[in-house]
């Protein structure tokens, strides 16, 4: 941490940053220049808060040089992890997982159809709300535990891992009961009850990126997760506010080589949440995997013009099978390639 | 709403929106234009899901006209709602009261001279943090059960209101047995499971916007509140996230006006976490009660610079009083008065 | 400037840096820290460039301690400026003026009407637009020279000091022969080529914030204008882009105290772009004036329901005179005082 | 366009807005609904000015059914418009262009060196700016007409159309005579009286996204040199604004597909400016071209570390040789192809 003193701090208050600095555990080393003197705190473990040096005077700032999370960090695991949530689905490694599926479970016919559309076009995870979070009290809401159980029985059905989104502790150990990943969607990816709820569970988490959130505090949300004892999250971007109306959201994939930069965990594109526009699907799934994600994750719809919700964004079973076709040529031309579609075989096993 | 088609949209394409929302149970009146149809549904309850019909060959965009809230809205209650928090404590009325206090209790001594101090300033009812959502596991999380207790002493103490956070419905129903107002906190404005739950109690609530919450976003959070059967919703703007770093958040203060056209509930502002420093919080609360804000929440620290958590925003005791002061003058001058601080008279009283 | 070290830098990457920084002729002072080595320059003269020095091996970012600009900060000058734009019109001391008036000039009669009310109810100079710079090639573009010469009419007739807005070194010329004060607009607030034009007039300068411009590049903006010799700025916050549709703009006042306390400029605020709706004119000037405006810029029109531009967010002759008295008692409970309209008397003597 | 009444508008007030909109010249359709009447107009021009009836009482909203531009629209052109800058050099066609070169050119070593470079890697075009828009009036900028004479000595040396920034008119004439196609920066993208500038010109416009401009914004940008008689427009992603000090823009590639479905101009992208950090550039260079863009502009340095400018953000040649590998790889992928090089043969001839 660098305390950056005003343009005529007196040495008076040089020494009262000084001084703090140690009280706190910690050492200072003045660092004058031609224009203000600074003070770098040496040490820092990430539990420093600011503040309290921040409200001496003749503060001008006080800039973070380490970076508030460590866990989730490169530096404090420099080789990739690798999230297995079903025998033969992994986010992290050379293959590519795509989880494809409804926005909502709406029916036994509905999810199985979808299901065995998606599966049949080369998905390796069926996605599917059980629980939505919806800005109007009076949208429709999910079929809560019901739809957990057709998620079930869609994996007998075809194989299919299960991603779905839970929203509070109670849902999410019916989802970890029923399900083989725990999604926290946007709206939630700062609700540190649940992020302390889910790390403390055996299951692995899809970690969405909030819709304001910096890549740090998606980073910092993620370590509440490691700080419980769970490593298995897998982190997506889906797209965030801004000033365009042009689309429901700006999908920023260049989040996807900064993570990979900064932390050791797998990232995920959600170009239906990132777009919000079914024509863009499509082109933003491609830039997705062109920019190195680790997972696409994808709405398709049986009927989509019937869906109860999202529909306007979610992909006919054709144009996602084409889809597929287009992904697998551009992950080859960067040496990787589309997971495989989890065969009937080990289905028996589980 | 509205369902433009695209210029050179077939009449079998209009045909089939004209269909769909007759079969949604819905009137559609198609209406030509020079250069495109739009077809206008009619009867629209707030339930209509638009996606089944973007979704359809030939739509080119679909555009709400009724907005997507209700009892908030002022066209359901056109009088303000007047939202009582403790005997005296009134927010939507022509007084102003001033929430005032430190981010975080911190121990005994920390909270009683604080209160007193706000007290004494001018302050209606105390804020503080006993349970701290924060953005790093590692930072100081709030003392919780033991830090309610601190501030429902503080209330018998010195006859001030309490307002104060809670993370979730365990800590909601803490909340609400030691406090006068149970406050949402911005990370948390749609946990959707924690607006039904406080909706469900009997408490008045705060709500803050969201870092990146449109005025309509949070209208809709406040109404998940309303429509489990709460009606004592304050709004808090406590600024939204920018692409500035000159101040830590962009303080909205527009928000106050555009709530009250909108909207029959109170709405008040937060400069502390407006702007995230201490010497805009001044001008900032002044700007606010003058842009006609209902109440004032600031942070206010006996020592700031030993504080455990936002110091650098915490006003010391001695600014907070001359404030109050210049709120004071401001208030008479829009025909407003700030709220008196309750008197030791009717404390013996609750 | 410092450069922080990736962790695990190598000692002649370190080393690397050092010799980089003493090559462009600064110093440079190394600074192990427990997790990795920062190095400082020492005596940075605003002309580094950065890239140079981010572009080594083994960097992982480079802070920006000292500020780009110079001629704008306030260590560069402690003391206000205060801008005379005309006889008893000045901006930055403690009396604030009001400069009001229409979005365009659209005939002699539209102009004068306007100047008349606006100087009836209490503003000091007239605003009205002559080159009109507009999103779409076909919207109404502004009458020219013709409009200047009537904005020269009306302030013989009023004796109101003249700001209109120039989009080209052309136009700025014309704008300095006929008007008080030359406005660069938003959109123009980047435009270099014009920026060093007005810099090497002799006349005020209106600058206003660029929709997506921080404080920093504002400032920075202004020091072109001070760079080539003109002192005479005003700053102004007009809004800028958001997320949220609610309003055209969202009004960032807390620029005017941050703007305060890095610069001696002066800086007013514009509540008509800020907000671009009539109704929130009201609240937001008040509000300005509490934050600390050093003035106050504001659309008003004689028959706003036929303007030719911005007829919305325009005000009526008669609220803006219940504005103007609004803003006299704010202005008194800060201890300032809302600037005097110019007489009749001095006006002969011009 | 439609207007929105409130809820409880009288017929009074439907009236007058009816025949507010028949004096303008348009006819007005009335649409009660089951909450609040709308009326239509039809026969919009893409003249109406929304103010005049946005500012009638009753008046709730004013929502634009038909975009605001026209030239520029897919709906006027529905083919793609194939912009040609030089001898085999096409943008919107089939083939993809990429443009490379360093940020400013700095002397006649540098930019030879560069643009051989580049050319042996698959450039089609030179970049390099001669006028440069910097923050700073410090910084350097670029060495102006020197700077387009060096530019038109390596088109001479290597074949390579040249593409360069202008930055007002004088200068737009200037790289007219040395360059093959004029580049816009981002903060002129609204200097409206550049674009009518270049729009007088037969030379083709790069025209780019200014930091916090919606698509629409870009394409009225565009409508403007359209409007003046030049259809040679090519549009370009360069980022924007964002709250997140990840990367120095937010890359919004989704404006890609976007740009296709509304307008008929080709769009290319700029993922150096775009992301602002060299080691984003490749993975986002590949994710440009899978999203389809129209070309690729990307800054190549022969020696980033000692560049004047931007050179953080540069690729070295040796990285740029094996992005270019990448990109016709992708390019294959999705049935489209990096344009090739121009030969020495056809270079004689010019």
């Amino acid at each position: 941490m660098l305390v950056v003193m005003q343009h005529g701090a007196s040495p008076a208050e040089v020494d009262r940053v000084v001084k703090t600095i140690e009280e706190m555990g910690y050492q200072a080393r003045p660092m004058p220049g031609a224009q203000r003197t600074a003070v770098g705190l040496v040490g820092n473990d990430g539990r420093v808060d600011a503040s309290r040096i921040e409200a001496l005077p003749g503060v001008a700032q006080v800039i973070h040089v380490t970076q508030p999370y460590k866990q989730v960090s490169r530096e404090w695991r420099p080789e990739n992890t690798v999230v297995t949530i079903a025998p033969g689905v992994s986010f992290g490694g050379v293959e590519i997982p795509i989880v494809a599926g409804p926005c909502s479970v709406e029916s036994e016919q509905q999810i199985l159809t979808a299901a065995r559309a998606v599966r049949a076009a080369g998905a390796t995870a069926l996605r599917g709300g059980a629980f939505k979070p919806r800005s109007s009290p009076y949208a429709f809401q999910g079929l809560g535990r019901q739809g957990l159980e057709l998620l079930a029985l869609a994996r007998r059905e075809t194989g299919l891992a299960i991603v779905t989104e839970a929203m509070d502790e109670e849902g999410a150990q019916l989802v970890a009961e029923h399900a083989d990943c725990i999604q926290i969607g946007a709206r939630n990816m700062q609700n540190y009850s649940l992020l302390r709820a889910v790390g403390r569970m055996r299951k692995p988490v899809l970690l969405k990126r909030g819709l304001a959130a910096t890549i740090s505090d998606l980073l910092l949300s993620a370590e509440y997760i490691l700080a419980e004892g769970n490593e298995q999250v897998i982190l997506c971007e889906r797209g965030v506010r801004s000033f365009d109306p042009a689309a429901r959201n700006m999908f920023d994939l260049t989040a996807v080589p900064i993570v990979h930069k900064l932390s050791h965990l797998p990232i995920i594109a959600d170009p239906s949440h990132g777009t919000g526009l079914r024509d863009k699907v499509t082109p933003m799934a491609r830039a997705a995997v062109a920019a190195g994600a680790d997972g696409i994750i994808v709405e398709v719809h049986p009927t989509p013009d019937r869906a109860l919700s999202d529909g306007g964004q979610s992909l006919y079973p054709e144009q996602f099978a084409r889809l597929v076709a287009e992904l697998r040529a551009i992950a080859g031309a960067i040496g990787r390639s589309i997971a495989k579609t989890p065969g009937t075989a080990p289905l028996e096993v589980r």
